[in-house]
């Protein structure tokens, strides 16, 4: 996407043809700055440090950091110790060990000569397959904004969730994708950006997508979106989701619950916008799923620009009050008006999902 | 209630029976400052620039405000200027409208020299009025988390949103009066504070009070209490309300309805404290409420205390987005299980409050 009208990608390959650069996503949204990884150091640092962060992202710039690590050695114990260094940056992130796994098989055998150069070549087809993904997202998605668009002159409402831009992505997002080519179609959007306390994704990443792409947004508390919609100010939400069972619930940042409520309560159709490999076949009842809980700093303090101009982390309540952090919730299918996926759009059900993947039963492992 | 057991009201006259004292809530959570008020000025820019909020206090700081005015030039003029400039403080205020219309009332017809004497018995009246009206509530909602304690060992856990805490009234509050009669009776509770964006009304207000009282308490996202409800780990809700339709519809702080769709959707109960003078018997249709917008600055900042202990205001989103700030929203009565009053617990519908209020009839203009 575009960032003041120049193209970007969250990561690419600089002129030099080895040296990798992604967004410092931990600057955002006070200030624009770019990061260069020379090493396989600085790219589990920035993973770690969640200068990159999303799924997608983070398993591209694992894919690079071990390319990284070949072009200075190429040797079978570099190689692994590469692998091992990386995987421990974020050990429940499904897509750095699926990307760590992929590029372990193919480089293995071959000789230490021709590593890096198949590393550096298979990070930049992870990079196009994901932005490939979510073009498809993108696509299937512009048809159901396009729909809501037909005999009106006013934008079309749109409230999102946290961030599933392509901030989180290599281009486009997943929930974004549709919004992106709305707008780049001339469709009259408007994005509400719910702010998504406690980590504010939303205030801190999407606002600042949305506008530099020029796409216009009005950001709110997490709390407003009930009452807009409530008010008929909202056509559709679309969020992203990290997980989705085989029967179609989503797990995604927490309060995406309360705004699938709202939606369902006020006929307000409520998408959830994924890239297949995150279905999770071998789950069937979303509140089976593992909730992960983080620290209750992030609750307690939230991190923002002072009058200087300078990032500041400032504590919210009284000393010696304690927080609860849960990072994410379930929507259960029956609140999801359709599931976007690459391959389509269909209903969030076990039936649904079995018209766009007939190959997949519900309670296989997940591959 | 108890400030780290010392006993304290919201506000109270001096030992010099002259001075009034407010604890200055704009300092709150950070520190605990008291400010003394010796004019009228003095007591209108406490409620202007919001040292004292919650209606309750309000309504009592103008009282006060009145005598502070009297006992320093009791004559016609002054007595009509002071009332002007009080009502002036917050417009839309309807304690702060009714208290200096019943003390205009009393204080007009006597003479001079005994207006000043009056205005105090008055202040203090409508102070002790609002403790016996929130000691009631309280008294009733405590047989709801009897009810709830019942046959269990662990502390029931309460839900509630912003502050309806002793801090908006004069003391108990209304939906924290229950759990303070229930926390000093010995049933153990335990509070999950939602933050309250955008004035995080919880994470100061709310918190502070519980931890100085010595409740136990945890404080959440607003985006969390859906995932709580779902996980079986709210017993109750209870919130408070600035206005209560003859259908038992209620509005109050931005972000109520989703927490009510949310215990709906999970059979927790969900009830609202109310004193019964904020019922409005003109209105029905909580659709029809009107929705205060306050300052977009309130979104996009936030202020608290950085790591020096200084308090900071700090930026959140990118420069350029902008944000809309909707104060209220109003939960449809089908999803409030009963309303708690001072005058017993009814369910939230037309039949419900009539059963309380059998001579008040729906429709007819408030008093």
């Amino acid at each position: 996407m575009r960032v003041d009208g120049r193209p970007y990608r969250s990561i690419w390959l600089d002129e030099d043809g080895r040296t990798v650069v992604v967004i410092d996503q931990t600057r955002l949204p006070h200030s624009f700055a770019t990061r260069r990884l020379h090493t396989v150091e600085d790219a589990a640092d920035a993973i770690r440090i969640m200068v990159v962060r999303g799924a997608p992202l983070i398993g591209a710039t694992a894919a690079y950091g071990l390319a990284l690590a070949l072009a200075r050695d190429p040797s079978d114990g570099n190689l692994e110790s590469a692998i091992a260094l990386l995987a421990a940056t974020r050990p429940t992130a499904v897509n750095l060990r699926w990307a760590l796994e992929d590029l372990g098989r193919i480089l293995r055998p071959l000789a230490a000569g021709d590593r890096a150069a198949a590393a550096y070549r298979r990070a930049g087809e992870i990079c196009d397959e994901d932005v490939a993904i979510n073009r498809a997202i993108g696509e299937n998605g512009l048809a159901l904004i396009e729909q809501a668009a037909q005999g009106r002159d006013s934008p079309v409402n749109v409230l999102t969730h946290c961030n599933a831009g392509w901030l989180a992505a290599v281009d486009w997002g997943t929930a974004l994708a549709p919004l992106y080519m709305a707008h780049d179609k001339g469709i009259p959007v408007h994005v509400w950006v719910d702010e998504t306390r406690p980590r504010n994704q939303g205030a801190a990443l999407t606002a600042w997508e949305l506008a530099r792409h020029g796409v216009p947004h009005t950001v709110i508390v997490d709390n407003a979106g009930g009452h807009l919609m409530q008010r008929g100010m909202v056509d559709l939400c679309i969020t992203g989701t990290d997980r989705t069972t085989a029967r179609g619930d989503v797990c995604n940042k927490i309060g995406t619950y309360l705004k699938a409520l709202a939606a369902s309560d006020n006929d307000v159709p409520f998408y959830v916008a994924l890239p297949h490999p995150t279905i999770d076949w071998s789950l069937a009842d979303g509140a089976d799923t593992p909730i992960e809980q983080r620290d209750e700093d992030e609750v307690l303090t939230i991190t923002g620009r002072d009058e200087a101009g300078q990032e500041t982390k400032v504590a919210l309540t009284p000393a010696g009050s304690r927080a609860a952090n849960y990072a994410f919730d379930v929507t259960p299918a029956r609140l999801v008006t359709a599931l976007i996926t690459d391959r389509g759009v269909c209903d969030a059900s076990e039936e649904g999902l079995q018209t766009l993947f007939p190959d997949r039963a519900a309670g296989a492992p997940s591959s």
